[in-house]
């Protein structure tokens, strides 16, 4: 069953290629049942999977990988019960595959429509966590495509084990195993092969950092989204906080904006304050600064924050359009909303919010601000798959072609012209 | 107004993308009518167009340019004419820019929507015909797209005076100039540079034949749109040759798909003869060869061909799988339906069509069969913009991702998501 051990990855490319032509016509009713399968197969191969992955960890270990890299890469029984209960949630979304527009019939007397149908083989590099391997190649599976997985070396034996427990899910099945393929080589070379099999490959998905990210975009031929790179910017505006209880809510989404999880992309950089909300601006960091958030502030405002006793740091340059991902944050005084949303203009594109209490506003900010996520009054964590509705996601897209935003089963899918006529020929 | 003489492409591309920003907001009377300008300065600067392009047809000449290629880029009056009112035709469609989906308040209290928005800045990279200026121009000021143009060496002329004429129109609007604006300088590094300007320009398109494209995909790091590639394939079922008439109606599609536009990307590549339907192929192909069409038969094909007085080549392997855009289509014969299915799979994508009259093996098609266009008794040659009821295309993409089949102002577009709340936060 070690489809993927001893073969070039244009061979491996092509099976995934013939698998993705049986995915493509199957049944939702078929999809589902084959993740409830894999979920099963999970809990039964708990014991091998969980070796496998202690060998990973003693390796790890061993390479005197840093402690929150090993805890990433760690499964526990428990771990591995909530990959398996994920796989189970994902075989109930929505199948978006076989969706029509109205059928349409033209002049010419011939009838259009348009049916989503799959990408087609999917290619996913990402890095150290094993979850990710389940994750992927169930969204693709019921999104009706085959995937071919590269993860990290740091992760090679779980992920053997995962794809194993796969494959015996997909035969017992009667499905091709080769719909789901983990590269097991870690060499680079052969990512790179993946990276330019743009003749079986239809879109490259990479799930890690921007290095991983620019690497893909600079080597592939395939078709990249990039995503989860991008600048996260609040305007907090004078008309937010006139009252006490809106003073608090402010504190309180600037707070989850950058402490709940500091590491994610849609995680606050750059808080813009409205000049006519500087007096109160003590108030809306004072938490942020308990939690330990390191504040590079501009000179306008630091003079306040001290005052108010509130240890800040001034700012650079370098602290604007900055993606931190740690408990850091900018802080700059606009004049007002104007101001805000020529700053965002330049610096903006993933998730930008704007606090404020004046409509005319808000709109003008949903209108002008061209990010994948625009928020009026509600924290920019929210912009993930499953917080916008979409039960999962595969990766976010900060670019603006095919899918922006959380990805999630009807991003991985496209569609098809389907033309019926009855022998008509084009004048 | 010569905004793009003296510049680097970068520099180029930073005023594009400024301008994109006013663009995104117009409402769709300001576009239109900024395009019926734009109409009118091409009437009003008719005899500069003309005088200009005279120059640039001289130099094709002077240059020993072929006879066709300099047919491609020659304008008269008719010709420009034609070109303004395609312009008013485009400023009469639909615009997608704001449509919404629904909007859904999720349990966390959020309420979210999806807004269609313009795509930001295009670099279009084409040859040799000046139409291909205005046409690229118009659809993307329509879709609130700023656009950057490269055409050929052989039009630089007619592409300054087309330049010129649209940032009059333009002007007059108060609109930004850069909204459009050619590259002037044909030395090939400020292609590259365009292609690289992933941090500025959102999508590349080329339109050319597959070099072109080619060159796009390995250079490029902002995403390329690859279109109008592919082999189109006819199956032609026993089920459709049972009365004379409907042996009529073959015979027509074939001609039709094969010679009403040979060097089209939609045109007929490869025939595929059921054996039920052999007896009835001297008949479906008589009026093809008597067009001058060079047809390369398999070995079955070949027989009954010569036995009938039809002059066929025998066909190698490199005949399959092959776009000839031009008179010569390669002719095999299959067992049935499946063995089509399974020649298809392995060599189409484009437009694949069936001629059945078997709806069981209509629908399997319509099922199997993964390309930009699947067709029922239909002419392969549909598979356009026009043709499709889109009113207009800019391209046809021929990849998966983003788009598929004939591109007009809706695959000009991405969305963004829009999230209005009341101070929520994630827990």
């Amino acid at each position: 069953m070690a489809v993927s051990s001893s073969s070039s990855i244009r061979d491996l490319a092509v099976r995934a290629k013939q698998a993705a032509r049986t995915l493509r016509s199957l049944p939702t009713a078929q999809k589902a049942e084959a993740l409830r399968a894999i979920a099963a197969q999970l809990r039964l191969q708990q014991d091998i999977i969980l070796a496998a992955n202690a060998r990973d960890v003693q390796a790890a270990l061993a390479a005197g990988l840093p402690g929150h890299m090993v805890d990433r890469l760690r499964l526990d029984a428990r771990a591995l019960e909530g990959i398996a209960s994920d796989v189970e949630a994902v075989s109930r979304l929505p199948d978006p595959v076989g969706e029509s527009s109205a059928a349409r019939t033209l002049p010419s007397g011939i009838t259009v429509r348009q049916v989503r149908v799959p990408l087609g083989v999917l290619g996913v590099i990402y890095e150290s966590r094993p979850n990710v391997t389940v994750d992927t190649a169930t969204l693709a599976l019921m999104s009706g495509n085959a995937v071919i997985l590269r993860g990290g070396k740091e992760t090679v034996h779980s992920n053997a084990a995962l794809e194993e427990a796969i494959h015996a899910a997909l035969h017992a099945q009667n499905l091709p195993a080769e719909a789901v393929q983990v590269i097991r080589d870690p060499a680079r070379e052969r990512m790179l092969e993946l990276l330019r099999l743009d003749d079986l490959v239809d879109a490259i998905i990479p799930r890690g950092g921007a290095g991983l990210h620019r690497f893909c975009v600079e080597n592939a031929t395939v078709p990249v989204i990039v995503g989860g790179i991008g600048v996260v910017h609040l305007y907090l505006d004078g008309s937010f906080v006139q009252h006490g209880s809106d003073v608090q809510k402010a504190a309180d989404i600037v707070l989850n904006a950058k402490t709940q999880k500091p590491s994610a992309c849609n995680a606050l950089d750059t808080l813009l304050v409205g000049r006519a909300a500087l007096p109160k601006l003590p108030e809306v960091v004072r938490p942020l600064l308990q939690a330990g958030v390191t504040l590079k502030a501009d000179a306008e405002s630091l003079a306040p924050l001290a005052q108010a006793g509130l240890d800040a740091q001034p700012a650079s340059d370098a602290d604007y359009g900055t993606e931190f991902l740690a408990l850091t944050a900018s802080l700059k005084v606009v004049e007002g909303l104007e101001e805000a949303l020529d700053f965002i203009a330049e610096h903006g594109g993933h998730t930008d919010v704007i606090l404020t209490r004046d409509d005319a506003q808000a709109a003008r900010f949903m209108q002008d601000v061209d990010s994948a996520a625009v928020m009026v009054n509600a924290s920019p964590r929210f912009n993930d798959g499953g917080q916008l509705g979409l039960g999962a996601e595969v990766a976010i897209s900060t670019q603006k072609l095919h899918a922006r935003g959380p990805m999630g089963l009807r991003e991985l899918t496209t569609s098809k012209w389907v033309v019926q006529g009855d022998g008509q020929v084009r004048s």
